[in-house]
């Protein structure tokens, strides 16, 4: 039984084909490539009840990865992250079925593992030596610390503005770091230059067919992990939108293997309002998005104005019967206390946002009472210390606390 | 079937045994209490293949652990954390077979969450409404986190010097936070006052039977990924000590179930140098530790200078033919990015001090040729920003990366 049944990279814009044993970045038509799968062949050979014996990575999916020979493999253990019971806020928003798919137990504490993962281990099977990317962070440091492992030099540019941390990672991997003075598109031009100048591999969102199948498996993770049933919606912080298009494409082809059954779950992107360019679009029914000027929020990870792959997230949005929705970043802050106090979880502002949306669009009655909701949490809050104010008593050794100091 | 197979506590010092309904904290001598378990019951009903289809936390494991009613479980979806082949740093250290536990992929960041899952779980059994402990940091967060989640109010006392971050994960869970300006002694002693002023149950190390028992499960969690073989070594970080006992229990406890046969690993506590009182035990062959004065290291979660369970801790290497160590923090660091840079890990001091240990025991020789070898990583690096230096140039938006700039 082969590893991988990957078949070929075809564009989801203009239908042209592409070889997988080859370096491919966009399509000719400047379209990102996708990858497509032999699951006629693999449904005969594969059944569920096979993963179970396997190890709790996202490996255990490996005939619906790209990577063909298993020694190619640069793992850390990511993947089957927890979905979690959330019945406590659940029922604060009177959605009595709500989980939380929590990306923030992971490798790097964000989902940016999956990507860097699955990506890294498909340039080290093409031979790349060096990769490039512009980042708000996460993924930055995710893409250092896997091509560290796989013996790939990295150059990695982000905005000063990104989250701290993510320097240290990128830093202490040993890549070439830059900051920027700008946003993530002055990052990206400068990618663009230096991989035309020295020739590197474009590992920039969607630039490179494979980080998506990472990410994908979030999808196939959540299928599994609810027993092979469908949720009823799934909500997920959209920037660059790679997680929404992967778990809509992972659910897809697990229809077509036949392991799951009936209506797909409806997908509702979520953005920030000061960057809202899919919400935008989706209300304006259009197909694809325009640049959000002068965008802003503290959920960095979403701050992207214009996505390359706007046109896939809109189509998983439309073919769902899904939604898009902005949220505000006081409201994100809030939820975000509130989840710890009430769930103890310490989550990212990206994933609380998902939160917020939820709450929303259960009072908006877009929810209803009694479906199954999955928020994703893409992050672990203790990468961004930023989000919390902290006031403490300083005691001195020999002091007591005396009753008025206690909640 | 019961989903415990919990049967009494004991001693480990004078014997004396209690009853699993009340609350216990330390026995009438002073010493910790352990959980004894009917194992003999339990054989008859379990079956390692028993497991397969149980999720990928620590939960597997329940019959093994001192929670009676599934209901009373507060879960954030711990454990079941990757152990991940060290192929090119253990070719660099000349062991051929190095694994490390990665215990940073874990709710909260740090192995510390498996403590305070099970626990916290056990205190709400118990009817427990409020606990307190001191802590360096990383346990008082992740017993405010899941203390949290069961609706359980706590109060939390950390030195100033603790990581900044474990601040927040405190603060956002609603815990009365207080820092001291001294030692997690100096907490130690304002924690047994207010335990007392104020009749809280007391979460300090070992002085509740229960945290032991989560921790227990890095040792049923290593045995089942290795197939119930067993290693040769086990490199562990030891401040308190409760991982070093836990692990030792579990393996006692998987002997007598049937499930491993065969030596037990060799188990070795890996200290600081600047605060190394099991080291200097053991090297004088003492059953007990002395108070360690003037404590200092950058590896701040094994900066303990007495262990209440530090016999317990003496008595697993010495029952293992295992042996203690001490590293000093210049080598930690170095350690620290030599990991990152050689398989892309980014993990604590603790933890890179496990690995330091492992090369200087395999240059003495005391480590085989051929030996698996498995090192204990405590935390996520994340938590730790302070130990990587960072010097980044900052491009301004058109910039382009010249040829000098890079690596």
């Amino acid at each position: 039984m082969k590893f991988s049944y990957i078949s070929h990279l075809y564009c989801p814009k203009c239908e042209l084909t592409y070889h997988v044993k080859e370096r491919h970045q966009l399509c000719l038509c400047g379209s990102p490539l996708l990858v497509k799968y032999d699951l006629d062949g693999l449904k005969k050979v594969l059944k569920p009840d096979d993963l179970l014996r396997r190890e709790a990575s996202l490996w255990r999916y490996h005939e619906l990865l790209p990577v063909e020979s298993q020694e190619n493999v640069v793992s850390l253990g990511e993947g089957m992250t927890p979905l979690i019971a959330m019945s406590t806020i659940g029922e604060d928003m009177a959605i009595r079925n709500l989980y939380m798919k929590d990306e923030g137990i992971i490798p790097t504490g964000t989902f940016k593992a999956r990507g860097a993962a699955v990506g890294v281990s498909k340039a080290k099977e093409l031979g790349v030596k060096e990769l490039a990317m512009p980042t708000n962070g996460n993924a930055g440091a995710a893409w250092a610390l896997y091509a560290a492992r796989a013996n790939i030099q990295s150059s990695i540019v982000m905005p000063v503005d990104a989250p701290k941390i993510t320097r240290n990672e990128c830093a202490i991997s040993g890549a070439n770091l830059y900051l920027v003075d700008g946003l993530i598109s002055d990052a990206g031009k400068i990618v663009g230059q230096v991989v035309k100048d020295f020739e590197l591999y474009d590992a920039s969102t969607l630039k490179e067919p494979y980080r998506i199948e990472g990410k994908k498996t979030m999808g196939l993770e959540i299928a599994e992990q609810m027993g092979w049933k469908m949720p009823d919606v799934i909500l997920y912080p959209t920037g660059g939108g790679v997680g929404i298009i992967g778990i809509y494409k992972a659910l897809i082809e697990l229809q077509e293997l036949g392991w799951v059954e009936g209506t797909l779950p409806r997908l509702v992107a979520v953005q920030a309002e000061g960057c809202a360019p899919i919400v935008k679009a989706w209300e304006e029914k259009k197909a694809i998005s325009e640049f959000w000027a002068d965008s802003s929020t503290i959920a960095f990870g979403i701050n992207v104005p214009k996505a390359l792959g706007d046109f896939l997230v809109l189509e998983a949005i439309y073919k769902t019967e899904g939604c898009a929705i902005a949220i505000d970043d006081e409201s994100i802050l809030k939820e975000l206390e509130k989840i710890a106090t009430m769930e103890g979880a310490f989550i990212c502002p990206e994933g609380a946002a998902t939160f917020v949306a939820a709450r929303r669009l259960r009072e908006s009655g877009w929810i209803k009472d009694g479906e199954t909701v999955i928020a994703l949490n893409t992050g672990a809050g203790i990468k961004y210390p930023e989000t919390v104010r902290v006031e403490v008593p300083v005691l001195q050794p020999g002091d007591t606390i005396r009753k008025e100091m206690r909640l």
